[in-house]
Parts: C-alpha cells; sequence; structure tokens
C-alpha cells in the first residue's frame, strides 16, 4: 500500500458523510468505558452500549467516555445520535489516517490526533488515530484499538492528584494530550540514541547496510513530523483564537503544552539535520575508503610493473646481449631492482600514500 | 512542444477576449448533457444545442450542464450569450492548460481545474482541462473530450443519495471538486506504490534504467504538483472570503475539500523527498559498487603482479644465477611465492576487503 | 562587463536626477511616431520633433508617442518639459538596465520593464529597456533601438479589432503589456524545447560540452526571471492597490496579465528545476561510465594477470622443474589456464558485470 | 542520551506543575546569596534558608537572589510560597534543558535562558539552565551549579559604576542578560578562530579526522543556534510588547542586546555556512588526490605495461625468430623500447599529467 | 581573529554606554572638517577641536562636521556634549564592527554604515564603518581613518550643482549614501568580472587552485552581502516610516535608493548562485577528467596484458611444444597479436573511448 496516504477506496464516490469504517480493522470486540467525576465523586465503570452513556450529555459532571474499536459503525452512529454530532465529524472518526487537526462545531471542539507507542519487544512504532469531541461537561475519546498511554492520567484521576478533580473536562483533554506528546518525546529520545549509534559505525564501517538504517530512519523521522507538526500548529490555534468551550484558566497549561510540541518538532528537525549529516559523512567515508584501496593498487602497480619490465628486458633471447655473459651481472641486476624499488618506495613516502 | 507552457501561438496578437480553441481536438463531436433537479423532480437529457439550455438560466431548479469538446467555438459563443459570460471566462475556456483558479464575475464563479485520469491498459495519466461555472441556479461544467470521473456524482442524483438532491448547485460543484479529488489521491497512491517499489531495484540492481524511472516519476509528481496546489490555494479562498453563491451550510464541507487537497499535497511532497532519498540511495549504491569493483581489480592485480616480478627474475638468461642450478631452488621458489601471496592476502582480509 | 549588473560608471558621482544616457548606442537615429486615437477617429504619423507632441498632453483623444533611441538626451528633455515629468523619472528611462518597477507620481504612472526579442538567425536574446510613461490621455514609450514586438497592437488600433479603439490609454498599455508577455512566453517555450532536448544527449552522451549547455540555460533562465519576476509583481501591484489611472473595467484585464505572467514564472522554475534535475543526471551518467571502464579493466586485469603469473612461473629457468619435462604438460598447462580463466569469467558473470 | 532532547523520564505522567528535579545533580549543597541594594544603600549577603529572603518580596529596595543548585526541591517550594510563583513556573525552573523563552505571569515576568561557559582546560563547553524572576522589586535567578559569569555585574553594582545602582530590577536583569550574550560571542569567537584555522587542514592534508572535525563544529554550532536563536527571539518580544515590569528607560538597552543577539546568531550562521564550504571544499580535496593517485598509476601501468609485452615477444622459444641471430638486435630492441617511452611521456607530458 | 565577528574583548564586562574604541587604530592624528553652506553662503573649513563646532548646532545653516579617526575617546565625548548624543549611540560609534542600522534618538537619527573602497594596487577590499548622526540642522560623520569616497559630493557643494546646495541635511545623508552604494555596485562590478573570468579557467583547467578562488570570492561576497542588506532593510524603514527629520520631498530620492540597494544585493545573490553553478562545473570538469585518466589506463592495460599473456605461453620451458618448432609459428604468433590487439582497439572505439 501506498505509505503516505490512507487508503480511501473503501468511501470513493460515496456521498460525504456516509459511515464507512476506514482503515484495518485491529480489534474484535469494541469497548466502552466511562469515567464519570467531579471534585467530590467519582464513577469508574465499563458500558455495554452507549445508550447507557446519552444521560451524560447533560449531567453537570464531567463524563469522560472512552471507546475502543472502530469497526462497529453502529457505535459510531450511536454516538452521534446522542451527542448530536455532525455527520462529517462521524466521518472523521471512522477515516483512520487524517492529517492531525481541531475543528470547532456548533457544541464541541473535535480534534484528531495520533497516539503513537513503541513497542519494546519488536522495536516497532505502533501509530493509532485518537478522535477527541469535547463538548461542554463531556469528553468523547475515539481509539483505534484497546490498549493506550492514559492510564496515568486516570491514576491522576482516581487518587485526586494534582488538579484534575477540580478542573473542568478542558482540563482532562489537555491532561491526555499532554500525555501525547510525552510519549512522542519518549519515542523520538529512543530514536535518537539509535541514530547517534550510528555516527561510529559510519565512521567505522560504512557498509551499504548503514545507508539503508540511515535512510529507514530519515523516513521514520518524516513520518513523525507529519503527526506532529500538525498537532503543534492546532495547539498554537487553541491558545490564539477563543474558543468558549477553553477556560481563561487552563491557557497557561496550554502555553505548557506548546513548548512540549515545539521540543518535539525542533528535536524531530535536529535529527534530520543530524541524519544528513552521517549521509555526507557516509559519503566521505567511502570516497575515502575507494581512495585508500587506490593508494594500494598504485602503489604495487607502479612499484612491480617497471621491476618486471627490467626483469623482462633480461629474459630476452637474443643471441647477443653482452651483459648476460659478465659474471655479477645477475648482482648489479638485483641490486638495480632494488635501488629503483627503493625510490619509487620514498616517492609514495613522499606523497603520504602511506 | 515545450511542457511546461501551453501552446499560445494560436492567439499570439490577438486581442485578449478573442475565441480561439487552443489545445489539440481529441474528439470529433460535442455533446451537450442536462440534468436539472430539485428534492422532488429529476430531469435527465441529451441536448442538440444550447438554445435548448436558455431556460435553465433562470429557472428555480437546480440545472448542471455538461459540455464535452470544445473545438466547436460556436457552442461556447451560445452559452456566453445565454449565461451571459464575461468574454475573458469565455477564452479561459477554451485555452485548455490553463493554472487552476477561481475568479469571481458579477454574476457566477468561475472554477479551472485539472481532470486527471489514469489510463490503466497504457499506464499513463491523461490530463483535461475541466471549466465549470456556477450561477445562482445553474452549473456548466466544460471538457475537452467525453468520458470523466463524475458517474458517481450522477448516480447519487438518479438515487437521491445523500444531501444533493435537497442541496443547492454549489453543493453539487462541491460534489464534483470531491470526486476529481479523490481521483487525485487514487492517482498518488498508484504512483506512489510504483515509487516505493523502486526501492528495492536502486538498492539491489542500480543500472541507469533506474535512475531515469527516478527522473521520470519525479517529472510527474512535479506535474501533479502544478495542478493540484494552486486548487488547494483555491479552496481555501473558497472557505476564507465570502462569496453570495457559496450557502454558509456548504462551509463544513469545503473544509472537509481542504482536507483532502491538503492530504493530496503533502502525500506528493512526501514522495518528492522519497524520491530525492531515492537518488542520494542509488548514488550511494554506485559508489558502493565501484568500491567492490576497485577492491576485486586491486586484489589480483596486487597479489599477482608482485609475484610475477619475482617469476620474472628467475626467467632471466643471465649465465650465471646460482639459485638455478640447486636442486631444490624450484621448490623453494614456489614456497616463497605461497608466502608472499598468503601475506598479501592477509593483509587484505585484515582490511577487510573481502 | 560585468553580467548580473549595469555600468553605471558614466554617472558616478553625478548628483541623482542628471540626465546622462548609461547604455550602448544601439541606433544611429531616434524615430517619434505618433498614434492618435479614440473610437472614431485614427491619427498615424511620424513626427520630427517632440514639441509637435506637446498638445497631445491635454487633447481628448488618447495619444501613443513612441520613441526609439534613447542617446539623444535632448528629445528626453524635452519629453520631460512637455509632459511635466520628475527628473528621476527622466533620468530611470535613460538609465537602461533598470530592474522592472513601477512608480506612480503626481500625474503619471511610470514603468519600467524588458522588452525580449529573440533573434532567429542567431539564435540569441535581443534584451531592451522598454518604459512606459502612462497619463490620463496619453501613453508615452521609450525604446532603446528600432523594431519592436508592438504591430499586432497596432494592427489592433487600425483595424478597431476588439475593445482597444473603445477603451482609454490604460487599456493599451495593457494591451502592450499583454503582447510583452507572450513574447516572454513564446520565448520561454523556445528555450524550453532546447533544453527538453538535452535529456537525450544527457544520457547517450555525457560529454563536457553537454553540462556547459546546461550551465548556459541556467543562467539564461536566471536572466529571464530577473526580468519577468519583478514585473510580475507590478501587476500584482496595479489590480491591488488603487490608482486613478487605472479604470476599473480594466481590472479583470489584468487578473488575466497577471495569469499569464503567473504561468511564466512558473514555467521558467520548473525549467530551473529540470536543469537541475539534468545536472544530476549527467552526474550520474558520468559515474555509470566510469564504473563501466573500472569493469573493463578490471575484467581484463583479473583474468589476464593470474593467467601471465602461471605462464611466468614456466617461464622460470630453474634446472630443476620437473613438470617441464613430462611429455603432456603443455596441454595440461594450457587446460589449466583455460580452467582458471573460465572460473573468472564465471565469477564476473556472477556479479553481474557484463 | 539522546542529545537534541531534556530527559523527561522522571515526571512522565506526573501531572503538570509537580516538582521533580529533571537534570542530573550537579553539586552537593546549594547556596543563596543576597544583593540588596538602591543608589544609596547596598547590602550583600549569603543566606540559609529562603525564609529570611522573604521580607525582600514588598521592600522598596531592589534585591537580587540568586539561587546555585536546583536538587533541593523544598528550596524552590519556599522560593515558590514567598513570591507567590504559578506551579508551571516551579516545575520549569527545575526542567533543567528547557528552551529559551519569555512567560508572563500576573505579578511577574519569568526568563529561562542557557548560561554557557567555556573551559579552557578541558576545551569544552558547559550548558546549564539560567531561570529568572523578574518582580517589581525583586529578582530571583536559577542556577544549576555554582560558578557563573555575572561577577562583573556584581563588581559594578558594589562600585558603583555605571546606572545600575539608580536603575531598576529590570535594568539588573538586562545587565545579567548583556553579560549573558557577551559570553555567548565570546564563545562563538573562540569556535570561529578553531574552524578558520580548519581550512588549511582541509587544503593540505584532507583526512578523515578532519571531516570529523568539521561535524562536530556544525553540530556544535547547530547547539549554540538552539541556545541563542530563542533567546533572540524573547528580546524582540520583550522590545516590541508593553511589560508593566519593563520601564521605558530600558528600551533603549534592550535594543543593543537585540543588537548583540542578532550579531552571535548571524556569526553561527555564517560559520554553519563556512563549515558546508568546508565540507565541499574537504570532498574536492579528496576528488584532486583521487586524481593525482590515478594519474601515478596510469603513467606506470601505460609507460611499461606495453614495453614489458615488447620485451615479452622476444622472450618467446620459437625456434625461427630471425631477428635474435642478428648481432645488434638487442641494441636496436633497447632504442625500440627508449623510443616508444619517450612517446608515451610526452603524450603525458602534452595531457599535462605531470 | 574570529572573521566574522568584532572583537568584543576590550569591553566585556564593562557597563553598557562605556566609551572605549573597539578596533584597530588606523591613523595617528584625527581630522574634524567643517562644510557649513546653504543656498547662498559656503564656508568649508578643517577645525582644532570639536569645541568650535558646537555653534552649528542650533545654526540656520546645513553644517557637515566630518570627524577621521576614532581612536581619541575625548572627540567622541565633545561631540556627544555638544550635540546632546545618547551614551548608546557613542559606543556605537567607537565599536567599528558594527551592523548596518539606523536608530532614532529624540534630537537626532543615527546611521551605522559600512564605506567600502576598493584599493586597486593590492586588490583588496577595505571595510570601514561609518556613522552618521543627522540632526535638524547638521550632520555629523564618524570615520575610522583619513580618505573617504565622499569628494565627489564635496565637489557638488562647492560648485552648487545638482539641488544639493538648496535641499536640507537630509538630502546631503541621502546623497553621502548614494555615493557609498554607486561605489558598492563598483567593487561588486569588479569582483564580478573576476568571478566571470574563473569559468573558462575551470573548464579548461580545474585545478585545486581554481577551487581556492572559488571560495575566496564566495566568501568575499558573503562579506558584502552582511555589509549591504541590512542597509536595505534599513532604507526601507526610511521609506516607509515616518520620521520628522526626513522631509517629503526627500521620498522619491530615498526610493531610488532602494532601488539602488536592491540592485546590489540581487547582483550579490546572482554571483552567488554564479559560484555555486562554478563549484558544481568544477566537480563536474574534475569527473571528467578522471574518467579521461581511466579511460588511458583502461586501453592501454586491456590492451597489452592480454598480449603479453600470450606471449608468456611462448616463454614457457615446457620440452614438448609443438609450435615453437613450426617454421612459420613465429610469424603466425604476431598475427594473432595483431589481430587480437585491433579487435580490443576496435572493442573501445565502438564504446566511444577515444
Amino acid at each position: 500500500m501506498a505509505r503516505f496516504l490512507k487508503n480511501r477506496d473503501a468511501n470513493k464516490g460515496l456521498s460525504p458523510g456516509s459511515l464507512v469504517f476506514i482503515g484495518k480493522q485491529k480489534v474484535e470486540n469494541h469497548r466502552i468505558r466511562l469515567i464519570d467525576y467531579d471534585a467530590e465523586s467519582l464513577r469508574e465503570e465499563e458500558l455495554q452500549t452507549l445508550d447507557d452513556a446519552g444521560q451524560f450529555y447533560t449531567s453537570d459532571t464531567n463524563s469522560w467516555i472512552n471507546i475502543d474499536g472502530l469497526h462497529h459503525v453502529e457505535v459510531i452512529q450511536d454516538a452521534g445520535r446522542l451527542f448530536e454530532l455532525h455527520p462529517l465529524l462521524m466521518e472523521d472518526i471512522l477515516n483512520t489516517g487524517q492529517r492531525p487537526k481541531m475543528e470547532e462545531f456548533d457544541t464541541c471542539l473535535f480534534f484528531v490526533l495520533r497516539m503513537l507507542r513503541h513497542n519494546k519487544e519488536e522495536n516497532i512504532i505502533i501509530s493509532e488515530q485518537l478522535s477527541m469531541v469535547l463538548g461542554e461537561k463531556f469528553l468523547l475519546t475515539f481509539q483505534e484499538q484497546q490498549g493506550d498511554v492514559f492510564e496515568p492520567v486516570r491514576v491522576r484521576i482516581r487518587k485526586q492528584k494534582g488538579r484534575i478533580r477540580s478542573s473542568g473536562v478542558d482540563y482532562l483533554a489537555y491532561a491526555l494530550m499532554d500525555t501525547l506528546v510525552d510519549n512522542y518525546i519518549a519515542i523520538i529520545e529512543h530514536l535518537g540514541e539509535e541514530i547517534e549509534d550510528l555516527e561510529e559505525e559510519v565512521l567505522e564501517n560504512p557498509t551499504a547496510s548503514v545507508m539503508e538504517k540511515i535512510n529507514t530512519y530519515k523516513r521514520e523521522m518524516n513520518f513523525l513530523r507529519k503527526a506532529i507538526r500538525p498537532a503543534r500548529e492546532m495547539v498554537l490555534k487553541l491558545i490564539h483564537e477563543d474558543f468558549p468551550l477553553i477556560q481563561e484558566t487552563s491557557r497557561p497549561f496550554l502555553k505548557d503544552l506548546l513548548d512540549l510540541f515545539t521540543e518535539a518538532t525542533e528535536a524531530i528537525d535536529a535529527y534530520r539535520d543530524f541524519l544528513t549529516d552521517l549521509m555526507n559523512l557516509y559519503n566521505t567515508a567511502i570516497s575515502n575508503k575507494m581512495n585508500d584501496i587506490m593508494k594500494v593498487l598504485t602503489i604495487f602497480a607502479a612499484l612491480f610493473i617497471p621491476l618486471t619490465f627490467v626483469a623482462g628486458i633480461y629474459g630476452t633471447n637474443f643471441e647477443y646481449v653482452p651483459e648476460l655473459h659478465y659474471k655479477y651481472s645477475y648482482y648489479i641486476f638485483l641490486g638495480v631492482l632494488f635501488v629503483m624499488g627503493s625510490g619509487l618506495m620514498y616517492y609514495f613516502k613522499r606523497k603520504n600514500w602511506f
């Protein structure tokens, strides 16, 4: 499949707003988890159907409803009906492979983000679309599969750590994004260390496989950049425009979030530059190696070819070659060869060739 | 013909606004198709002349008049007269090879776009200018030749799918553009897969023909970019400026359209970067191959040239060479050669040359 | 002479506004042509002195006064006196080698443009400064030498084609610029075709002269860009700012003009990218050729040097070499050489070297 | 550790605003120094706890409290309590590895900067985070370890040099930043001189180690740029926006500061370009060296291989070779070899190969 | 000394506004020249001390006081006292090595510019800081050493050429800047011609010294750019912002000045691109040369090595080699060699190798 594009075949020609899940089905079942809380109370449970969640649309407490698994289109339709979501918003949730973005609707803010997780066993980065719908008193999150990076946030809610219980759902949304970007940074750091290890390899053993690795990392960095940069712009917009759903007290936290995104994008750019430098270094290392090979060839060839020629002269079968019959000819001959060879070696030495 | 320019010779020196068809005649006949609809009624027929269509200029129903074939200048003149089009607008319709753009006139919005189709048999991309004139109750579309990508939209109108029948002509225009950009993305995806396959070829067999392919794809990506980027800017303008002919309810759909255009342009940029990486990889592969060749040469030359020299010494015809007459000389000679050869092989081995 | 700068030596140290002709004298005589017209009347004649033209400053008809030849400073002084031109404006007219620009003065708009003509016999591009002074009822044009690209406009005036006779002098100025840019595009097209032909040459016969050609075309493209880009900016300014001398009805034509300038600059950029690609292709072709040469060398050397060594062994004159005296030794020797050679050939074959 | 990112592991999942020291502990003890002054009075002492400093929050004199050592989180907590600092601000102080930035809070301006010091013995650059909190009558500075570059400022306060004693704390903050940037420039200058010395090395002895040096300096310049550019933007913001804590009379000094930052960033960019040029030069030097090697090889091989061949012909053992028996054959043979050799040498000479 | 930074060591740690001359002392004595003029009167004399000049601060006539030599700090202090200059302004005058800039103070405009002079004997460019203080009725200029490029302006004042005598000191300032930029252009032109001459050298004899020259010119162009670009921005600011000291009638002259600066920066950019092209051309020329060398080597080696091998076979001393004893063997042998050689030559010819 083309790597830089989501597959849109499934809904080509459909009218916009039609609900079709675009992506690979990654889980068997879906799962709906509710955390309903305010400063005093906390209720956490797993729901069978979204119908049970409809009451939280208007309740006074903060409600976080998290849905894992997108292939049951009906669940999304339920969500759309119960929380009055725009058809295009629902289409975007199902269209995994979206560019990170924010959109404002009449009753909610809609965020699309990438959730990245580093699978340490297989050393691969798993990318998943995270859609968030932020209402006045509720936050819906949609994930492609089970398992996420949000456990620390859940712990904070349960343990009443920090200001999370006493703040609104906009702060919850911020806390989730903060966790996301922390993960981005951890992944960049992990890749970064591997990239920095490449330098030694390039200098000591510049094989073709190093070049392939450099290219792979470059592509992964580009991939990360595509996930993070639009998200950074999104946070910038959140700070500079005025959204009624975002409270004034959340602004310093958003600025802090922006700093993290900025740090992440700058680190990516720094590693991209580093990889470009590595590539130059690699090409230089290859040229140096070539020079070394050529020097060896030239020294051997330029040393022995003339000597062989001299030997060749006295290997001729001319009848009258006076030198051949003189008693010490052979030793003089050897001496001449030795002097010639030494002279050439001195010449190469002076040229700093070895 | 110069590839990056339309041929303007035909109207050089003509006064602007003169109607001359600039482009290659691609079809024998032109064809005028009318689809006139509102939420309840639907009328679809083929018209002989545009005069039959004049009534739809002012009718209350939505009218989509599609004209294939531009070489009959009179048809365009008819359209201009019946729908009160500006002379420069009519010139632009005939001037196939325009840059995508939007222009606002007193009574209509005028769009120029590229319609791309992928001919799978011959594996070529066919590019055609699509001009759209959006009025209050009508939409004129002008194509260079018959056959287009709009059949799914027609089906939606006929089957009353989605909101198309209950919306205005601005939604119809949006639906057509949406279909266009879906096609762009499908084409980019197709090219993208072919480009990604190139990587293996570059690494395994970096022949000159691979480089030519890389260059060809680069040029095709540039071509696509020239078609898509101005169109994206056009959609941006549609969203951010206020056009009376675009209804407020269409805005979310335009934003969705913008997302698709953004995705298309980003994918193109990603593939362009990928091709640049491939080129670097190719050059590196060539250098590596050169190094391999040089190593083989150097090993052979540096191994056998000194040995040949030693053999040459004992091929000389000096009368007094004591070693020649000693009984085991030949075996000692062979032994010396073997030791010399082994030493050189060890030296090359230590240099990691094989 | 330095190519990227006009020669300013002649007026170094003069007070600004001093009139000195800077440029090479290209014609012997100057020539003053008047076309005075409105929708009904037309008067076309050649004037001896500009004094005869003074009356047209205030007349109600449109007057186009074209002056060829700038070396008679007095003519420009006359123009300045009769049409009340600012001293700096007059200096700019004489200072051929100006960057295209527009300046607004109290009573007129002043344009500096480059007129390019392709001399087909010698295959060179002739560049000349065209200065235009647009007043309310007059248009002055100053050319360095006789011969221009404006004949089609004159024909249109004479034959009352299009709207030129019924429009003001601002439309005439537009028509002249339109003709200029048509010529730019024709020249780019011509160069473009030659550039595209280079690709085959690069791939098939990458000699040093091809590289020189690539460099020459690159420089010509840069030259064109320097002439066209500021002119495009000028048109942009004409559209977006409000100049009393430009009528509202001319605006769509200016937009059309802008499209042409945009097309020209984009084509130039496309060809510049193409030339960069060609350079990369050239370097790759050179590397490939080098690889081919090296392969031939290596095959020959690696094949015959070991064989020669073996022959060398049996060319030694040791007294006791048992193999020499065995009857079939020579044939076995030949057989061994053949096997060795075949083995090496097989090895090179497997490496895909031929 | 990944070089382009601070290590955030320690507080991953913590609620924002939690205080954890992120960085390497660099000192055993912390140290609190107070300088309290106005135009007439001066008090300088070392404090045991910050509690002693609480009174300076509201006093009328200017108070500069400098804290070295960040690992005692309680000290920062004390500062937060006494000077009413925002939790995120305190987190940023402990999070060493921040990007330089400025943030406005209700009662103070918060600055994060990098303090760079050049350790001359080990020839390394030590980077440390400097956090500054500017209130109405106090300035808090937080350093990671003891030892700083601010001694000249302390001397100026003590000796009443310049306007420092008669100005507010905003001038003190400016004076510290001025000292910081003076140090940046001194470090750039130092690196710059070393970089410029590389040029000769590249031209005369382009070994692989030179390339490594170039890469190292490039990375150091990137590091400096990351420290200085955001700081420059910060000063720009200080000048262009209106902060009540910055007095109008400080503005010319801030402009002066901006000039210094601009100079520093331009010098960095100049050295980066210079390093890129050096890399090109290096690659060219390598190519030239390769050419030289190849010339030597080619001259030797092309000279002696043909001569050896001729000698080989007369080394054959054919029974009937008439030349062998002619008396002067050997001399003629030597003459032919000499003529052949001279001819080849002349040919190479004419090709300018030596 | 680090080339891209002024040396600031002398005032490191000093309080800003302290007066220390930073730069190399270039002259023994200073010199103060006064030109006091209006439309009718002119007074030109050399002053001993600035005290004599104090009266011109408030006089009605235009006064141009030019001071050569900055090492006598007292003179600058006198100027500061008499003309009420800000301490930072005075520091900037002494700090030679400033970036060109403009600053507005309460009673004056302050300009820092570079004065470049081309020393034709030694073919070097001398750079000197020129500081200008423009008041309502006076203009102070500070130069590092005697000798400047302003003589033509003095002549114009003396001879009452142009409008200089009847205009204010702002026009005088403009006239000086105009002279400066004329000199920039002359220097660029001079370097440009030398750069253009390099092209032939690159193509015909690409030695390492050519590459060094290219690098030197590149660095000089960067140096010029650093001097000119900020000055251009300064003029832009002068035009677009409103300064009471600049009269409205001077505006067209400033626009003219901007055109010259634009021309200068564009020429510099053009030459920088040209130098980049030359570098590419150089590398290509080197590759081509390498290819030529390799071809010669390959032809010689591939031709004679196989022939030598054949000769080697018949140089063996096997007892039973039937060919050796056939009477015409030698001639057949020579014939075979000739046919082999011709075949190989034909093969190389067909590959276009010579």
